[in-house]
């Protein structure tokens, strides 16, 4: 396998990271943010160049908003790189402390897990947010951008690394530029350990498809609100508008909405006029039909994220048939139950496979910031390592450091020492 | 893709164990132990066929001996689920609360990861050990073991089963049987969340290179002791000969030991003599050949994991080029210092990447039953979610659950509710 200098170099800079102290780590942040403000107005001509070929281009208005980056978003991100600062060191946390015998003992220390490789959206932003994360936590980042920012980018990565350059090696950060880096990145399995595609579910899959890399991935976003027999209408009707229109475009946006059937005469008829005064297209199956006015819902409606002003709508016989289809359609990403009766509130967050699991308030709660991580890196629906919204602390591992003065394993067979296995 | 009914047994299982009450795995736990005494003897009939096909095919003397499954054998595995039972939960703990407003709290709660598909070597006890494990942790568990013990592995899993009929559903655990079976274990990625291959490096290696499927993998151990400039000689021929030679065939085993040249005429020679009066044959670089007699080692031995009675040793002007040749022929597995000067220490438990950095003792510690873990499914070299040796709690995850009274995002925005990440 082909071994690329950028990678190598990343290799070689988590090692050093690894070794620096909080206060050196903040002082490169506090560095970074210096040389962003000194550095403003060629980011800002940088980013006009970006705009200019993208308006040629007829790149959509919201893609546009997004690659924007004016005296707002470095605002957003100088105040953004204050919080990181701010944040309490993700590293050198003990976790599990035990003497094994006397004089050896063990403890679970939190580290970087070395190189993350990040494959990110056209938000020139998420450039300085996701550098910083990584920085924060110990880790060198590989970071590949939207083609259509790269001009952008590449004024804000020459300012990060004039910024940190007294405290950092050159590898802790690089911006990859092609396509073809990206499927280089798959097989760099010697230099990459974690690899976090943002995109879309297509993208998410063909990555983990193709690399022996660990890869955390947020695929997709196909959220519930199941409201129980027990839920005060009221706050149902409340919670599932907010869930559904507080913002369409988005991950933690609930899509189909399941309904007891003791309940569906009295919430559907003031949910489905509350949702279409917001302009929501409603499409039930039959038993909701039966209630209110709406689109028939097809078997593929149970599996769609729309992303858009559209909400499927299914009556089910019991609390058991919300969980089985919400287990099975699914993206085990954010879901949640609207009940006053506790014991199905219990049965809803145990029996739910979900990262987020939530009890009478909004799907759209499900975001790092929050939840007071200060920032995200992405939103995990895999299981392993790290679940929901990963914040600094999901970008760190840990090692176990055995501290001792001469013991042996023979003296442990012998009897000569015996193992005592004391929580300190 | 062709989703297979085991597969999908083991999925539709992980739903109704991840709501079983630790009481409730633990008697089905006690009813499996049951059931082994009961029907001993029909496995240990199996047994004999077994071995006796194995010495028929001429299989090796170690081979036979884990394959023997016999009083003994069976006195460990069910003192092993004792242990198990006895084991606080790993499931509920709750590893972060927070109020994100008044009435909306945030809990991080461990779950189960749900389907573990294990792949496992010819120890029949394995098959055993690792299932109570899933089930001691709420997972559903598909168990691949060694072709040469399916006679006895099958007389258990139906005395497992039998023994946990009234509590568990029938998925909670299967056998697969074939190398067909294992392949396509690797594309059920809709049903099973994490493969531990225990075996070979290649075989690992291939694991993780044709699944999508996260793998948690313990590919190989090539662990280093390194003697600094400030280590008492007594001691560090003492430890070095344990991590050497207290046995031989293992991953925690050193296989090469790292001088700092101002102690190596000191070291080397006494620690030589304690090793070849073990029968260890030592490979030294020119530097070691000038102190001891030894064989050359040439290139290859640093990147050697021998799992036999052979020792590279090499001499190095500094810790910062032993740290540097751990990271660079290490497997990330185990790697020990032998100093009395702190700074040192510090500086190696720092640098060092690896699952298991240690001060002033063996290797050969790295285990769960020494970390006082109970049991191990494996001793994880990968960095994410496990590392090290991995026991119950690394076969959990968590969720985030979130219990409001109607809270919606809409209200953060206006300003009616604001957030106060308060860590209860």
């Amino acid at each position: 396998m082909d071994q690329k200098k950028w990678a190598l170099d990343a290799r070689q800079a988590s090692y050093q990271l690894a070794v620096l102290s909080p206060e050196e780590r903040n002082a490169a942040l506090r560095g970074i943010k210096d040389a962003l403000k000194k550095h403003r107005e060629t980011i800002f001509a940088q980013n006009a160049l970006d705009m200019a070929q993208a308006e040629e281009e007829h790149l959509a208005m919201p893609l546009l908003k997004r690659l924007k980056f004016d005296e707002a978003k470095l605002a957003d991100v100088l105040s953004g790189l204050d919080s990181l600062i701010a944040l309490p060191d993700p590293l050198g946390r003990i976790t599990l402390a035990r003497e094994l015998t006397p004089g050896l003992n063990l403890y679970r220390v939190a580290c970087p897990i070395g190189v993350i490789g990040v494959v990110f959206e056209s938000r020139p932003d998420a450039l300085v947010q996701i550098a910083g994360l990584c920085l924060k936590s110990g880790n060198a980042a590989l970071l590949k951008g939207g083609r259509e920012a790269l001009r952008t980018n590449r004024a804000l990565m020459a300012a990060m690394q004039e910024g940190a350059k007294d405290i950092l090696p050159p590898g802790w950060a690089a911006l990859l530029e092609t396509r073809d880096d990206v499927n280089d990145m798959l097989s760099q399995d010697e230099s990459i350990d974690l690899i976090i595609p943002r995109g879309s579910n297509a993208f998410v899959k063909y990555i983990m498809e193709h690399t022996a890399i660990p890869v955390m991935g947020h695929a997709e976003g196909l959220c519930h609100t199941y409201v129980d027999a027990s839920a005060d209408v009221d706050m149902a009707v409340k919670v599932a508008v907010d869930a559904k229109t507080q913002a369409l475009a988005v991950c933690n946006a609930t899509e189909t909405l399941l309904v007891h059937q003791d309940i569906a005469a009295a919430f559907l008829p003031p949910c489905a006029e509350a949702l279409k005064a917001r302009g929501v297209e409603l499409r039930g199956d039959e038993r909701t039909r039966a209630i209110i006015p709406c689109q028939p819902a097809t078997d593929a409606d149970w599996d769609t994220e729309y992303l858009d002003a559209i909400l499927s709508i299914k009556i089910v016989d019991s609390i058991e048939e919300a969980i089985a289809h919400i287990n099975r359609h699914g993206s085990h990403h954010t879901d949640a139950i609207l009940a006053q009766d506790e014991q199905a509130q219990r049965r809803f967050l145990s029996g739910v496979d979900s990262a987020g699991v939530y009890v009478n308030c909004s799907t759209r709660f499900a975001d790092g910031f929050r939840y007071g991580f200060g920032a995200e890196v992405g939103i995990a629906t895999g299981k392993l390592h790290a679940r929901g919204p990963v914040g600094v602390e999901g970008l760190c591992t840990y090692k176990y450091q055995l501290i001792g003065s001469g013991q042996t394993v023979a003296e442990t067979v012998n009897g000569t020492i015996t193992y005592t296995h004391k929580d300190l």
